[in-house]
This record gives structure tokens, C-alpha cells and sequence, in this order.
């Protein structure tokens, strides 16, 4: 068993401590454990926050409770929570934190601190994208040439409206904040710090460099207009909140963030509105990419949790296979291919004459499958013949599959019909 | 020092032996150890592989040698490689393998009998991209809604050049195999086996669900022509080789490897060529998506090193940061932000009169900057003036920012001007 304690129950802690115990089969049939969060560290404990939870707004009731084992930081900001991870460590907690800010100041502090107890902080780069361990694991046996990113998801939606709908920045803004995508005060999202600060981690693992905000060049998407726009449109490109980390052929390393024109060719130009993308290029595996959800409540604690299940397996080797097939959570069995529902499309070289359309009407209403769109190809090869092109409403894999062959007989046919499923 | 035997030394195998040695220094910062490969295993011993490694016939030379901590099979096929797998754990020495088909028939006798010793398999499952790791440890707190993967570059590269060169499948198919994307007997690939066998081993770590390939639902694509691309193109879809697993309400588990109609609009309809995409949509973190080269030498040896690397670690908590700054290989400088090279758009708005564009190309030409591309947008709201928007080839950061000052005093000049970075 793994106790936890929460320090800062706001979204992301909230959706943790939820998670743990609506996800406990998995959870724990992944982990080998039973994580349970024992404790709530909050500054107002009159506010209901929807989970079973108990709260307090002492920290030492978490730092100095000899029963927890893992210490959630979610407080945020630098100084104060330097000082709550810090002591942590010092009573022999592990930490998980989703705190970038504390990372892109004090990252190699805590390194250095944390050389036994670990500190998991997947959740402070890119929400529920697992990047941290993409880079530091995966990509393991690279030099890393590349790592070019869009990691603030209030800078993607403003400028993917701005590209889409032709509005100019404030009154994006504006419904951004409405929509509750960005803070009150915007400047540390808009204004590029955010993204920087997880540039900075990334740079660490990636490069092993120990750069500061301060060092670094650091630019927001105030200024960007409709003007900008419609050159990037002109030239084919989108206008992103990039962050870059880039090698040089000197050994020196290029690390900035600030709003760039990318060619539309570029998978990371398809990264729109709150969603995150993260390009890595390495020496040896080319280009990987990364996407989903940079921030929200479920998507940054699947992060966190991911740490705290890291952190139950505990060194031990995780069944190969994640779990085994006998332990609770993987009590599911096969649906049998028949009995698959989807859509299709069919095609069909048929005799070009009155009724077949008709016939091939009748033969699939005859298995319940109904079509919802219809192309005829003129055949230029074949004058007697036509090619028609449909599509069905969503019908079982058996009926289609006894269809295709009626089909197939029918004498109006010319060729063996051809079908493939649709997945929207 | 960990010490690898090497079972099969075709394009993977010498891969995995040159970035072993040419690699050695971030991959040894990385692991805490050297990883040294020591013998090859090999049908014809005659043969050049252009790497530097001592080679034998026989595989008793790595499975009984003592000396040899991890035996990396890739030697292909399901029973042959069952047996020297077996043998190789029997004998204490962990395994990494990229072997899909092994791993589609046998991978739970391989996890009952790998509980001590670790079994790597990332590079079984689209190549250099670590999804393995990602669905095993990053999503581990999610249930597993869905996953649907571009697994086989074969069929994405031929079905890539269908949708967009109007070729017909057997054409493109001879150029994927005189390009070394198709084998000789190309079935296994277009056939849809070599994906099918790659989703079980994912419907395993998501489902931990034991279904052979001979339980699924498999297609190839070698039926698809340009009447289907037609219809496709029609409706706004691509065609794709899909993987399927989806989790259904009533817990089954619906797995199928075919080719499908993909929306335009979804992320994985634009992974194109012999590019390898993986979406998984888990219960909280929703849709994220993975991206990479799914096969190649030296893309799988990444994922094959990368598991090298995690067994060099043996459970020990790896550097918190990857490696520490002080260690070998991260002995790089940050780059002064001034020294940034790269592309810039500027936009300026100006008075409407003759003279002006040469008073901005001398400012520019005096700091090295070169005008790339040039629009004027009439400004519609005042008369008087225009609006410029203009791109630059590459030129120096510290050139631009002491430009942008000028231009900005300059007379002719309305408004501060506003310049954004290009990413090509």
C-alpha cells in the first residue's frame, strides 16, 4: 500500500484524488499496490472540492505524517513550494510534482537532494503527454538534434482561432478567459513563460544544461494580428507558440520560445486549439512526435499518477506485459469478429442497366444495412459496365460480410465486390 | 559494464552494435554503465556488415557464455526464436527483442517465465516510437478506451502514394520493394499480419487480453484501387492501414487490423509515408497521439538501446534529470541568445509614400539582412498608410533586434513594428 498526500486540492488535485479511487482496479492491478490519498493540504477547507477527501490546511499534517509515503505537490509558485518539496525529501517522502516553475529554477537543486528518494514530475511538461519519460527513456540511446514544441495550450487555442476565424487577439483572449483556457491575468500563459519553463526541463534531460528563464529568449503572442495572419496564410504557414531546443554543431545549445511562422507541411502545424505537440528529432531515430491534452484536470493528474504508480513498482521490474492476464482489471474477453459494428464502404462493378441499383437495395435491406452515401463512377473503359461506390450506416460485420457474398452472385455483377470499413 | 550478445546481425543488428560504439558516451551517461556488444550470431559469417564485432554461426556463443549479461534476439520467425529466448532467460541473462511475431503468439509464456530476468520488447511495436513505455507506464493510470495505429509503413507508404499519385497498388508496390520498403514476398506487410501482430501485443499492456493472430479480424490492402481513393477524396477521407482495439461497454475487447476510411480531419489521417502514428484514448486523459518512423535500422535499434539502457539502470532510480550536468556527454553551452540564426517575417506600417521601401532595405541591408518574400496589404482604415509584411532569409538575431530599433525610429514609420521568427 502507497499513501499519499495532497498539497493543493485545486482541478488537478481534486481530479487525483478522484482518479485513485475510481481507478483503483487498474491502478492497482498495474502498480502491484493500493495507492490511497490519506490527506488534503488546502488553504480554505469551508470550500467543497467533490471528493471523499480528508482536508487540512497544515502542511505538517502531510510533511511530518509518518504514515505517508509519497508527497503530491500542486501548490504551484517557487519559493514556498521549494521549501514543502525540500522537506519533504528531508523526512524520506518521495515527491511527484506538476510545478514548472519550481523545476525551471531549482531542477538541479532537487536533483542533487532527491539522489534517493525519487520525484516524479511528469505532469509539469505537457499535461497528460507522457514526453518526460519519451525523452529520458525512450529516446535514451539518442543525441537529441531537435526538440520543437507547442506546449501552452492557451497561446494554441487564441492563435488557432486567430487563424481560423479572423478575430484579433483580445477578443480571443477575452473568450479564452470566458471558457476558462486562460487565468485572469494572462501574462505568465500569453506571454511565453509558461512554455518556457517546460522548455527548460525538457533542455535538462534532453541536454543536461542548466539554463535559467532569464537566460533564455523569451517572446508571447500579444502583439501577433490579423496582418500576420493573412501573410502566414499567403505563404502557407500557421502561426504557433513554438519552444525550440536545438544543438549546434558547436556544442552549444539554442534554447528560445516565442511565436513562430511554420510551413503547414510540418505535423506540428496540425496542432490545434488546446491541444499540445511536442517534436523530438534524435541523432538515430529521426522525428518522433507527441500529442494530446497539455493541460485540465484528468489529463495532468493521469500524469501525476503515472509517477505515483512508477513510484509504488518501486525498481522492481513491472510485469512485462503490464499486468498479467489473471489479476483484476484485465477480466475482459474478445468480441468475436462477427460481432463488430461499423460502418462501410462498398464498391461494386456492376452491369450498367434499369433495376441493378434496385437489386442491391433489396439484397442489403435484406441484412439490415442501410446505405447513407452513393457514387457512380462513369466506367471509361468499359462502356456496358459502371462502377457504383456506396456507403452504409452503421450495420454488424456479419450481415456485410453475408451481403458482400449475395452480392458477389448476384447477376448483375461483374467483379467480386470490394469493401472496407469507415472509422470516423 | 553490461555486456550483449547480438542473435541476428541483418540492418537492426548492425545498427544496434554502431550506436552502441558510436553512441557510447550518452548512452553511457545515461545508463550509469558501458554497454558493450560482444558477439554476433550469424547464418553467413562471410559476409561484410561494415561494424566492428567479433561474429560466430553458432548461438551457443552468446546463450552458454558466461560472460554476456543481455541477449538481444533478432532473428525473426515464431519457433526457432521461442526456443533460443527460452534458453537465453534459462540461463540468466535478460532479453530484449524486437520480434513481433514471437511476441503475437507467445508473450505470456515469455512473462510467466521472465518474472526475474526483464524482457525488453519496445522496438516489436512501431520502431523507434516509444509507445510500449508509454502505454505501459504513461497512461497507467487510465482505463484504455481505444487505440488506433498506422503500424506498417509498407501499407501507409503504398496507400500514401495511391492517395496522392493516382497509381494503381500493384505499380506502387514495385516501387516500395525497389526502395527497400517492400520484401520480395510482400504478404506479411500488405496482408496485414505484421500490424495485426503489433496490436496484439498493445491489446495486451491496455487489456492484458491473451488472442492469438488467428482470433482477429485481419485485412490486407491489396484490393484498394483509384475508384476507392476517388470515393475517399469525394467524402473527405483518407485511406488508411488500421489497427483497431476498443474497449466496449459490456466489456469485450473488439481488435482488428485492416484498412479503413479515416476522417481528413483526425491527426492520424496525416501520417503519411512510411511514418508510423498510434492514437490512444484513455478514460482521463483522453486522445493522445504518437508519431515516428515505424521502422529502419536505425530507428529500431533506438527502441532496442533504449530497453538496453532501462536493464543497465536494474531498477535503480535513473538520474532524476536523465543525467547530471557534470556528467560525460552533457558538456554543452548555452547558446547566447543574441547568436540565434533563423528566418524572421516583419511587419511594419509605414506612410504611403515613394522612397519608403528603400529607406527599409537600407536599414535592413546595413545589418546583413536580406528580404526573402514581400507583401503590401492596401490598409483600408487610413488612407495615408500601409501596411508591409515582409520575410527575411537567415540572418542574425542581434542584427534583427538592432534593425527593429531603427526601423521603428525611422520617419516614414507609424507604429512600433512587430517581427516574428520563421521555423522552416
Amino acid at each position: 500500500m502507497l499513501k499519499v498526500g495532497i498539497i493543493g486540492v485545486g482541478t488537478v488535485g481534486a481530479s487525483v484524488a478522484k482518479i485513485l479511487q475510481e481507478n483503483a482496479d487498474i491502478i492497482s492491478a498495474r502498480s502491484g499496490k493500493q495507492i490511497i490519498p490519506l490527506i488534503g493540504v488546502v488553504r480554505d477547507i469551508s470550500k467543497d472540492r467533490g471528493i471523499d477527501l480528508q482536508l487540512s490546511t497544515n502542511v505538517d499534517d502531510v510533511l511530518e505524517n509518518e504514515e505517508i509515503d509519497v508527497v503530491i505537490e500542486l501548490m504551484g509558485g517557487v519559493d514556498e513550494a521549494f521549501k514543502v518539496v525540500k522537506k519533504a525529501l528531508a523526512n524520506g517522502k518521495a515527491v511527484v510534482t506538476a510545478n514548472k516553475a519550481l523545476l525551471a529554477y531549482h531542477r538541479y537543486e532537487l536533483q542533487d537532494i532527491a539522489s534517493l528518494s525519487p520525484i516524479g514530475f511528469e505532469a509539469s511538461v505537457a499535461g497528460g503527454i507522457p514526453i518526460i519519460k519519451a525523452l529520458r527513456e525512450g529516446l535514451s540511446a539518442n543525441h537529441i538534434n531537435s526538440i520543437k514544441g507547442i506546449m501552452n495550450g492557451t497561446c494554441n487555442f487564441i492563435l488557432t482561432k486567430m487563424m481560423n476565424e479572423k478575430v484579433e487577439f483580445k477578443t480571443v483572449l477575452e473568450e479564452a478567459q470566458n471558457l476558462g483556457y486562460a487565468e485572469a491575468d494572462p501574462t505568465f500563459d500569453v506571454g511565453g513563460f509558461d512554455a518556457a519553463h517546460k522548455l527548460l526541463i525538457l533542455a535538462s534531460i534532453a541536454y543536461g544544461i542548466d539554463a535559467k528563464p532569464e537566460d533564455i529568449l523569451i517572446e508571447g503572442i500579444e502583439e501577433i494580428n490579423s496582418e500576420d495572419i493573412y501573410f502566414a496564410k499567403e505563404f502557407g504557414y500557421s502561426i504557433k507558440h513554438l519552444t525550440i531546443a536545438k544543438k549546434k554543431s558547436d556544442d552549444t545549445v539554442e534554447l528560445r520560445a516565442h511565436p513562430a511562422l511554420i510551413p503547414n507541411s510540418h505535423m506540428i502545424a496540425k496542432v490545434d486549439g488546446v491541444m499540445n505537440g511536442i517534436s523530438v528529432v534524435g541523432d538515430r531515430v529521426g522525428e518522433t512526435m507527441y500529442y494530446g491534452p497539455g493541460a485540465g484536470g484528468d489529463a495532468t493528474a493521469s500524469a501525476v499518477i503515472a509517477d505515483l504508480i512508477d513510484i509504488a513498482r518501486d525498481g522492481q521490474n513491472s510485469p512485462m506485459l503490464g499486468f498479467k492476464k489473471t489479476l483484476e482489471g484485465s477480466g475482459l474477453s474478445l468480441l468475436s469478429p462477427n460481432e463488430i459494428y461499423t460502418k462501410y464502404y462498398i464498391r461494386m462493378k456492376v452491369v450498367d442497366k434499369i433495376g441493378v441499383l434496385a437489386g442491391i437495395a433489396n439484397i442489403l435491406g435484406n441484412y439490415n444495412i442501410s446505405i447513407n452515401s452513393f457514387l457512380q463512377k462513369p466506367d471509361t473503359k468499359m462502356k456496358d459496365y459502371a462502377t457504383l461506390l456506396f456507403s452504409t450506416h452503421e450495420c454488424k460485420e456479419e450481415n456485410v460480410q453475408a451481403a458482400m457474398k449475395e452480392l458477389e452472385k448476384a447477376e448483375f455483377s461483374v467483379e467480386k465486390p470490394v469493401m472496407i470499413r469507415i472509422e470516423d
